[in-house]
């Protein structure tokens, strides 16, 4: 009878937050489950190499079993719905095996992270399991050297891709914002902070907590062309509330 | 010369965000440096335990040194001047002796955290480093089953102890929000979240992470007279933006 059961068992989806891009900023949790499950999969570039995959290289097994998620370039932002439906599948005949599936996640899980379009295809019918992860936002800030919020601020995120007007009316009335993903929207963003008088104080940070390629620079110091999709501007209306 | 090096080399104060309560949500990071410190420095509320000693107690070796920074109860919500004034003043005197100083901190250290009273005594002199953790803002969101912000959602993070004014007027514009903090501010918020009609998708979560002690409730079946300091709405205008 517990054989039967054994038999029968069926996996479980665990979505793992491995943190901003340190390895050791791996939990012990992500870990443990990494090394248990029979099975990963994880998002890459289409022809390129895995951002996830390479913060928890060094703990995979050729044991394990790997699903890569495809992502086309030119659709990186907004879900290629035939790849995720495809990876659903494959990742649900594993459960239906009774094999575990760790996805693995730069940063959180349920921020702004990839991971949601498999979570919806899969929550409905499937046990799935989130494991919190360090995020961009709380790496960043410690990268900048200043906290992100503190007391009674309000704290906006908001994407670099929303409109030039959509950008200068939330920005208008926060004690503190985090502007995320800004790759090719860099120049736009500045110019709004320009504009709103709030330059100056802030902080761009990109790959953070990834040794050798972490940077933080004030905004007019960084080359607009050269700024990758993983980055943040940070700024705290306030100043120094924490004194 | 080596010796004398070695003799005169200062301390560095760790600001170690240790996550939301699960100690198997520590980073490797931050157990690695938890161990290596000869001193540990927490909050504690006047007269009760400290809830970031609790998260690591079985790491600690009675070898450590323990800072305990008694925070008067009437004023958690805002530095007691003194009490951190004369904390600063007891790690200074531990990094001049060249010994490493982790302060412990529930959550992120810059996330509404208040290791920035420490930050704001001690940056401009000494060595300090964030050790970035994984924040409630993140644990409860997995708790509750959703993600917190997708794709080009605006996610604000609000007190609780906001006026009813002010949050009716920022709640009404976002995409995404956390109400944190709420402790006696429940009945507030709930009460604005009624009058927005977001309260019914909006959900309760309280000590996300922690075993035997995490809850998740629709609004309605919260008692606003039982709700923690360590607790928070999340909402999401938009329903379900991932699928």
């Amino acid at each position: 009878m517990t054989s039967q059961a054994t038999k029968h068992r069926l996996g479980k989806v665990f979505g793992l937050g491995l943190g901003p891009g340190d390895p050791e900023l791996i939990t012990l949790k992500a870990l443990r489950l990494l090394r248990a499950c029979p099975v990963v999969a994880y998002p890459a570039p289409e022809g390129g190499a895995s951002f996830a995959r390479r913060i928890v290289a060094r703990w995979l097994s050729p044991a394990q079993r790997e699903i890569v998620i495809a992502v086309p370039i030119e659709s990186a932002r907004f879900p290629a719905q035939a790849v995720y439906d495809r990876a659903a599948g494959e990742i649900a005949a594993e459960l239906a095996a009774g094999r575990d599936v760790a996805v693995l996640c730069q940063g959180d899980p349920f921020f702004y992270g990839s991971f949601m379009y498999l979570f919806g295809r899969l929550a409905e019918r499937h046990a799935v399991e989130v494991v919190p992860g360090v995020s961009s936002l709380t790496a960043c800030a410690a990268a900048s050297g200043a906290p992100l919020a503190a007391r009674e601020d309000t704290l906006l995120v908001l994407p670099a891709s929303l409109s030039e007007q959509l950008l200068l009316c939330r920005l208008a009335e926060v004690d503190a914002a985090a502007i995320i993903k800004l790759g090719r929207h860099f120049a736009k963003v500045r110019a709004v902070l320009e504009r709103l008088g709030l330059a100056a104080e802030a902080r761009y940070v990109e790959r953070a907590s990834i040794a050798g390629e972490e940077r933080v620079l004030p905004l007019a110091a960084v080359g607009a062309e050269t700024v990758p999709y993983f980055s943040m501007i940070l700024l705290h209306r306030r100043g120094a509330a924490w004194r």
